[in-house]
């Protein structure tokens, strides 16, 4: 599907970023939920540019619009539609003839014969995780009040590298949210941050791991085969702008692990199956364990930069330039923190509906 | 979706490793093709178990039935199933009450309430598998003829590395196919099997990794967010029982480099755009730009081993060891390898019928 | 979707007349039912042909093999596939070249490029609501532990008409169910009957409708708009061979009356809100309102007839007569009713799950 | 699925009639097709309210405005979506306590635990046709640019009976979406609107029958099964707030009628095969036969009626009156015309690109 996902809670998602607007159309959220608007908004200002010398400067308060499915400020169970109007757009940086290496430019002119919107990216932005988000934020409020909690760090900028999740528990993630610079390890941030500076001085950009995790999530979600966790969140996560990579558990780690190393062991305590370790991730089969979701994602260092790049003119077959000069983020990590967990609070959501869970 | 995958071609599977047999049926398969059995029985083949020392020793001819949609050997455009009767069952090797560490045995139980299948993994199994080689090895016939050719090799298994794919050309992928143990580097063969052997010998397992690739696609394939390629072929793979972790071109290497590095650089040549690197894995934005697609996995240990672990009694709550007596692949690796080609030709097809191709 | 049905209760159907078997793919089944292999039986003889000398004399036990999905005769929650070999085709009744009008002969042609299997209508065939007979037997069967019950009666042959359903009650439902020609009025069971003898003499053909009720759901059943109750009925019954219409509760008579005539009032009685009358047919805004589900279809007098008709020659182009000397029903009334009701039954169980009914 | 539709053509609706606005997004439509704005405001003023003493005061421009997929006044290939803002809305007039006899009020409040947003029957309101109409609108721009033509008439009103489609062609069904009140023979008109107005009158309402046809379409559209073009048309025709009948060219009449009657002869003429009669609708099994579509589709009396009825008030549990003040349709047919036509004009879009047509 292009636009659509999700068999539960089902997902429409539109708009460029240079257009009117962007959103989304929520279908199957259950009735009789309250939303938290300052919550909505805190996480939309996470993702959020303009935020910081670290991101793009382009200021958009992507305040979110609800247009149906809310009634006195209560989930309806009809459609919910949220919408984002653009603002600060500056489409003049922008050149249909030149396609920039490494985004959509040149596959999205191929695929739409030359008709789509190339503005900003135009559908291929980044900017569409906003309404991504938005989603995410009402999912996790619900799964929230289940004693369901997502939280992620990131794990790896340049050559830095943050500590991997060991002991995760809800006050942990909830901890993560509230951070600018969400890193399990404080003295990890500096040379992050820094490199990231360096290379926006530089015009280039530099990529990026963010691990995210998921806890509370009862065993026995997901459905085997096509159904499976992972193949939900993948198809979800590698529709975000720039992501190349996921992995859960051990991810590619297990290459040159034994069966006996990463088998997580059962045993018996007060009544409950548990395990001691977690190299699965919290998924076995396709479906959840009970142990937290655990998992890692990749994103390219941002396509856009500033130094100067070949590529071709496609009104003229020349071999030409291109050296962006419109507002760019120099790594996208920071701000996809939040997408990355959207993802799996939306993927809970359905998977919780699918098993028939009472929300 | 559990059994279902794809928008134009459509595919929805069934079975358990133990029951009367397996299958699938192929929805939205264009009317008039031949199809030659010879080369589907070629790609059953690489897959079926008991095919060497490295393999389980369960034997399983894997014949498909064709029940529907084929008349005097050419697709009639009507759902094809093809079908496989289960022969060499062992059941008695599976214990219902001491589930696997590692594998959907307590998921399993846990979801469906104790009511599935158990025996051999039941709907869990990796042999599931075979329905989806049989449906790849139909796409692969028609891609074929369109000058799309895919393959794959071993790139890792325990810490023996196989080359990475650099200049890749059809006649590179359709030699591969031919290999019993498809590696690059000839030499490298050997450490891998040696690791398998030892592991077995060990009653233990190990992982692995597969780097596959396509060749000959047309570029403006795939479809913006939800249905990019990646998620596409994510959604698809992470079906396949011990998949972890999936990254395109440069994967998880891109955390550590520069925008200016990775962006494949355009240059007209014979009134062609044209990339000299492939970074991005042939994928920009989800949708194809005419590079070779490519893209690696990883398999974790084969989780069912012949080592003692502990588990529960699920009956009686107590702590117990289970060793498993039963037929196992030491390393799935060998045996995956159709299975990832086989994914990536679905979606190909898929994707061109998407994009209205003649077909 | 061409060959796939539903959302929560999913439908795969394959097969050809005259091939080597048709079947069905149920996935999303609730795990833990004991399946009364007896009562699918019952069901599938009821629409089997050669019952007696109002339908074709082709004989065909339609024993299915479940291949999937049940464990020691319990559903497991996975796939169930459900297989039914051809056994009694007698293909040389059937001419390519000759298309007989009124069939699917010609538009098949079209559409599949002359590849698809004409024998017998292949893939278009009646024949295919064997499997859909078989899904609903089993959907019926779990229907009814929860108190939903289901059944239908002959309202028209030719020129005769049965009583229309007043009092609805599962008494009577499960009585239709037990009649070889279930009429509610007896006494027009005869001139129904005769009314097909004579058509069958003449070499002809006759249509009819069928009124089928459902009582028990609970009020709340289906959705708003594309999936309305009547949305996910009619497109699974306009799948029928020769169906040609629907109609709910006060159907096209609603054309003349007024509001005021087919509002169906509501009143309190024992903390219930009841109706006295069920204009609407058990559904308002596409949701079940409590009231039994009351419908009628309207099927086309059966196309293939041994009277001669004027034809086209494929091959040749020349125009053409053809009597069709093959077996046929000369009424598909009769071994309709048990398909209605099947339909009926799966929409009831996908709705009961998308509601998130315990099942 | 509740608010999506279609599988190449995708529709997902939302909105409420007294929320901040209704809309649609539609994802698949072509790259490259200039809207013409004036054809979108044309029929969307067909179906909007308060154009006449027939139809309800509720004054509502139904000014679409589109947010994304269109770009210097082309489709761009990205997903499309038009939103509508309500404006003229009273919703004092809706009681939630008190719902009405024959509309949602009721199913609505029992599915969503009375969540629901009853003001104007909320998602459930005749409303939501708005943005169906919209995409519909833009789907007859580009099917016409193929030669294809659609248009409908008002078969029925209470007691008073248009003429039947006879002779179809491109010029009749554009020129009765020029008229105000479409009938075939004029002369009839006169009786149905005093009809219309005479229940009004009396506080009352009047349901009736429209008949709809294509014009143009190539044989081979649709798919065998749950995909037929009958399934798919009435799958979203019975989305409709009143729709509660279909029928394909002889519809319920085939009951009463003999194979050799109603199967359409083939005969050669001019190297094309062509049918003489039509009984068909166009369709055989649930292929298009290259003859016009027709159907018929019958509309309840609107629910809504002044005249007092009796119902139950929800929060005390007592029997109650209820006499609707607010504004409504008499008869909803003369707007539903436009209606009709656009889920037709979605459906053979939707047929068109899953038969790999050029668009």
């Amino acid at each position: 599907m292009s636009n659509l996902w999700g068999r539960n809670l089902r997902l429409s998602i539109f708009g460029e970023s240079h257009g009117e607007g962007i959103g989304i159309v929520i279908d199957g959220l259950p009735a009789g939920y309250p939303l938290d608007l300052d919550k909505i908004s805190f996480h939309m200002a996470r993702r959020a540019p303009g935020q910081s010398e670290l991101t793009t400067p382009r200021k958009e308060a992507d305040q979110v619009e609800i247009l149906s499915g809310v009634f006195n400020g209560i989930t309806t169970g009809a459609p919910l539609c949220g919408m984002i109007r653009n603002r600060d757009t500056r489409s003049k940086d922008y050149m249909k003839e030149l396609p920039r290496p490494g985004t959509a430019d040149l596959t999205a002119h191929i695929k739409y014969k030359g008709y789509n919107d190339y503005r900003g990216a135009g559908h291929f932005s980044g900017r569409l995780t906003a309404p991504l988000t938005f989603a995410g934020s009402i999912a996790r409020q619900i799964l929230a009040s289940k004693g369901i909690h997502i939280g992620a760090h990131i794990l790896q900028i340049g050559p830095h590298l943050d500590e991997a999740f060991s002991d995760i528990n809800a006050e942990l993630l909830n901890g993560l949210t509230g951070l600018d610079f969400p890193v399990l390890n404080e003295a990890k941030a500096g040379a992050m941050k820094k490199e990231i500076l360096q290379v926006a001085e530089e015009k280039d950009s530099v990529g990026g791991i963010i691990e995210c995790a998921a806890i509370g999530q009862p065993a026995g979600l997901g459905s085997p085969f096509f159904g499976s966790m992972e193949s939900s969140l993948a198809s979800m996560l590698f529709s975000v702008p720039g992501m190349k990579g996921i992995a859960f558990g051990d991810g590619f780690d297990m290459a040159n692990m034994r069966g006996s190393e990463v088998n997580d062991a059962f045993y018996y305590e007060n009544d409950h199956i548990k395990m001691r370790t977690n190299h699965s991730g919290g998924i076995n089969g396709g479906i959840t364990n009970g142990m937290p979701i655990v998992f890692r994602t990749v994103f390219r260092p941002t396509a856009s930069i500033g130094k100067p790049q070949n590529t071709v003119d496609l009104t003229t077959g020349e071999n030409k330039t291109v050296a962006f000069e419109g507002r760019h983020d120099p790594c996208i990590i920071p701000r996809a923190v939040v997408v990355v967990e959207s993802a799996l609070a939306l993927c809970l959501m359905d998977s919780l509906m699918e098993a028939g869970c009472e929300i």
